[in-house]
């Protein structure tokens, strides 16, 4: 029998009542120690409150995983690990050969840091986008990015994880995080992030000396946050309940602002552009053809669309926005082919 | 002082080392079970491995909080809550109240039903879009539907909470659940459910008896659940270790299917709709003035931008596709407002 452990965001004293009982009749007990920081003496208080040994395995043990497996298909064996063991696919994987491999398995979920940390922030669980990783590869970027965007544009909070890699002594502190995020900013130009963007890093969080602190990415990018491991909150609209949070619960340094008020969907985006310059193409058009009746209802139902792309746009109804103004700018373009001029100029 | 304490999803049991020892100098103890079940023996249970009287409170007295923050205010006092206790936005209040006046507050966090549905199932914590709350009120059934929508056209899951409130005896259970969510089609059209949708419902998690089953809508409608709480989880789009997990750790009915196939971006089903219609125009309009010349530059422009609308698509531009097919429209209704003809029908 394979036993997945979690031992949540509090290290040894995390271990529920369940927890120990079920380690209480297993001999064999594994820690793995690669996606969260623990110290040894962790490791030793682990020991003496299970009152047996315990081995700690490095990351390609687990990936492996042929020794555990092999082990457990006649011992119970238990493996430990950091947060809700189930968040890392690793561990599913694990379970899933182990289950295909007729060993039984049972899972002790525990406190996951994702559910704490937005706790802590105060803000709504129902509010949370798509919780990406940020590693330090570059390559990483662009899907961050886009996720962020994704997520503001429906007013939704993005978690950031930021890679965390013990054995390689690996691991991307906030500042860096944001270097990379204002530097995405230059090739992507959705104005997603700006010195002005409001965030959060959350640090340590479950241990004696948690942080976090909350303000836009000019301050925060020179703010020293300490030992790892972080993660970053990028935030959408805020209700003001989640604005009361952030001022009482955690430290401040600026006013919380709604990030979304500077996103706008490339839809949006489009109008804002095109219909100013349709409506002049239209006034140049008519002028050109002042004295020639025929392009009357070309000319209304031009003006009629540009306005309905408008309308369109508020009632949040952006693809019929499109439509119209490409529409309005196909009859407009027609006195260009027909009479030789060009009205856009 | 106020003191939140999680209880976890696994009762009394699941309380950690550090809790019991949080709770063993607390004399004030408050249970609130409005948000799960709770059943009597629980309780007992909980008295016994506490040593002391807990008073079970009812929705009412944690939302009004005034009692408890009266007492706070020169006591140390505990609330007990099921699973992780800022996930419910009534505690995160309580605790920005009791800070603004001026009583030190304490979090000690828990395992959450909602890390460990996504766990339990084998799907990827990253792919996990907006949660939302499903509730028998007929109003909060077009906000579901545009969530899942979303997120099943990002590729995400949605995991539905379903209502529940013991005091009430109020709770929505599967079945009833995804009819609301079939109706909801009728209204809608964007394919987002119908009974070949595949989903999974968990049931109890972490209790004794928790049962997780995966299916179409069509199997799913006709199965019994049991006792609450349940939650659903409708999938977008399912890597392929998930669909591993889903058949090896939960019960699952039906082969798992992608639900993005069916689900087209707004965008999307325009260009289907309006490229061949353009076209079929097209050729109509040619007809109409053979002889003219005049309109040669107007149809070659038609054309190039219906195949652009079509190109603007595939490279998952879809506002630039809707542009130019609405641009393609415009030139070739031109033909329409000078020549008296109509070519659309």
């Amino acid at each position: 029998m394979l036993l997945l452990v979690g031992l949540g965001i509090y290290g040894y004293a995390g271990l529920s009542v369940k927890a120990l009982d079920s380690l209480l009749s297993i001999t064999n007990i594994y820690v793995e120690k690669y996606t969260s920081p623990m110290l040894e003496s962790e490791i030793d208080n682990l020991k003496q409150i299970l009152n047996k040994e315990v081995k700690v395995v490095p990351r390609w043990f687990v990936e492996d995983g042929r020794e555990i497996l092999q082990l457990a298909k006649s011992n119970d064996i238990a493996l430990l690990v950091y947060g809700d063991p189930l968040i890392a696919t690793t561990h599913i994987d694990l379970r899933v050969r182990a289950e295909n491999n007729g060993i039984k398995t049972r899972v002790l979920h525990a406190t996951s840091s994702i559910t704490s940390i937005i706790g802590e922030c105060g803000l709504h669980m129902y509010k949370i986008g798509k919780i990406i990783t940020l590693t330090s590869e570059i390559q990483s970027i662009s899907s961050i990015y886009y996720t962020v965007y994704g997520n503001i544009l429906s007013g939704n909070h993005t978690l950031v994880l930021l890679e965390y890699n013990q054995e390689k002594n690996l691991f991307l502190n906030p500042n860096n995080a944001f270097e990379m995020l204002l530097k995405s900013e230059i090739d992507q130009k959705y104005n997603v992030f700006s010195t002005e963007t409001f965030a959060i890093v959350a640090s340590r969080v479950g241990s004696e000396n948690q942080s976090i602190v909350s303000g836009k990415i000019k301050s925060l990018i020179e703010t020293e946050f300490g030992e790892p491991p972080h993660s970053l909150i990028i935030t959408g609209n805020l209700h003001f309940t989640e604005i009361d949070a952030l001022r009482v619960l955690i430290k401040t340094i600026d006013e919380p602002t709604d990030n979304s008020k500077n996103i706008m969907k490339i839809a949006e985006q489009m109008i804002m552009k095109y219909v100013p310059k349709a409506r002049k193409a239209l006034e140049h058009a008519k002028n050109l053809v002042n004295d020639d009746t025929s392009f009357n209802d070309i000319f209304e139902n031009a003006e009629y669309y540009i306005s309905d792309a408008e309308k369109f746009l508020q009632q949040d109804k952006p693809e019929l926005a499109v439509l119209s103004i490409g529409y309005a700018e196909g009859l407009i373009d027609t006195i260009r082919f027909l009479k030789g001029v060009n009205m856009w100029e």
